[in-house]
């Protein structure tokens, strides 16, 4: 498979993993060092990974349910790292209500043993 | 100089031809692929050097003054590739009244041989 293949199921099995609510499956699809970076909608920067696993534990003990189609999709690698920029459309259910909202966001992947790894989430609402 | 060094300076490069409303100097500061992607604070995602010139363009045109303070800068650097997230602390004046609004940044940038040449900017607010 080509790197850019490689990112992209990356990406793939992060999205999987926000879908599945799974903070073991968020486990192995981030970096765990002190460089990690992320941004979700209208929150603050969040710095290392302690404080990114604890927000997406945060999301999930609040969230019921979850589902992402990407579009827009386009992967840039050079060398160890990756960057990927795409629309997230959420779908979510309210009650009867369904609504669908377009998230931008722009990921960065490192190359490690492990494979592609997140290092940096950055999402943001269109107005 | 070593390579994060240079990246910060071209990041440092960037704000400042924001600063000095210039199309010519940011012509400068980006490559001009088609692989180029920006996103303005609630803006869509912009994609090619067209789409993201002629945005500047537009939001130089229609801006008076812009100063930034950045903080909260890290830049890492993988071989040819760099990414670097900042607070952008922007200062505006409308009439009397002095505002200072915080935005999250993600830049990317490419070492090319001109430099390093921003190819994607992520800009969003905090709620």
């Amino acid at each position: 498979m080509s790197d850019a293949a490689d990112v992209e199921e990356a990406t793939a099995g992060f999205y999987r993993a926000f879908e599945a609510l799974d903070i073991a499956r968020m486990d192995r699809v981030w970096a765990h060092g002190a460089h990690v970076r992320c941004v979700h909608p209208g929150w603050p920067l969040l710095c290392g990974w302690d404080a990114v696993r604890g927000s997406w534990q945060q999301i999930f003990d609040n969230t019921t349910e979850m589902r992402f189609t990407l579009s827009d999709i386009t992967v840039n690698v050079a060398g160890d790292l990756a960057w990927v920029t795409c629309t997230e459309n959420i779908l979510s259910e309210v009650g009867e209500r369904v609504s669908v909202t377009a998230i931008l966001a722009t990921n960065v992947f490192e190359r490690t043993e492990a494979g592609w790894l997140l290092v940096h989430h950055h999402a943001s609402h269109v107005m």
